[in-house]
């Protein structure tokens, strides 16, 4: 599936924490970059993330604000 | 002003396009990656965004996506 | 790709409309209910999205608001 | 009060799995679609949320991707 | 209807500016504080939004940045 | 650190409640107005998050929903 989403970086899963219902993972996009990404466990489930996989962070330019100075 | 947003990537503004009332906004974060931003074409005035500009890509953890295969 | 974003519906695109940075496309996911999504023009470009194409609604959790009564 | 957000879906409450802070709410919203909520614990009790439950999924355009192929 | 939404902020519209898709309104909530909301023209039209309008701004607690410093 | 974000409300923490992932804080930006923020606990301890302090709530324009009626 191809998406209208502008950013999509791929990485490598470097941490997957769970909390009760809600997850942080941890994707290396290169270049010393870490990208946290706040999921539900059930797609941390579905999806079978781990640290070592291949991932891509998604993320839609309506989300990304920018900061200067 | 330290953030609570858990991915702030430093780049450079590769390019400014403006619309009516909605500007997109380009940042280069290095290692070939590309970062889109749609803002308000008030905040590229009021910040003074352009091309060359040192910026940051400030996103929220809770609006990654996680993809994989 | 497989997302994490626990909603993903199918659909078909009835409408597309283009401004000068942003488009609004509308995706009827059946039973008479309709989804607008508001995206960069140069996704809509980059897709080829147009009235008719099948196409899906991508939402995450974490974006959804519950309303009652 | 009426809203501006262009996705107001009507349906059922299915499922409310609290954790201990943030809760999933699923909403059956017909056809077979099901949507996924990721709200605050705080919310679900205020409102009263439990499985039968008619309610509404919100959500804005903008935090809409679309996704094609 | 109730929102599980935690943020509902009331005040008064002190300028609505339509662009092409997009449109910008400015609600004061009191206390010298202007909320901006970016929504759609379709949203603007069918909620007849004009300056002096008595209006709320909702806003999802995951949508909230917090900055200290 | 400017940011392009259009809201930025100063205030006092009066609340911070944290979960096994995800955290709730709570600013009273005055005039009886209390914003309720959901962040990770990360965020929290990064930035020392604690009642009594000065802080900010920072939302983007595109997260923002009218109300009205």
């Amino acid at each position: 599936m191809r998406l209208s989403a502008r950013n999509v970086l791929s990485g490598k899963i470097v941490d997957v924490a769970k909390g009760q219902t809600t997850a942080h993972v941890r994707i290396d996009i290169g270049g010393g970059k870490i990208i946290t990404a706040s999921i539900t466990n059930e797609a941390v489930e579905e999806l079978g993330l781990k640290a070592g996989d291949a991932a891509f962070a998604v993320i839609k330019a309506s989300d990304v604000i920018v900061g200067k100075g």
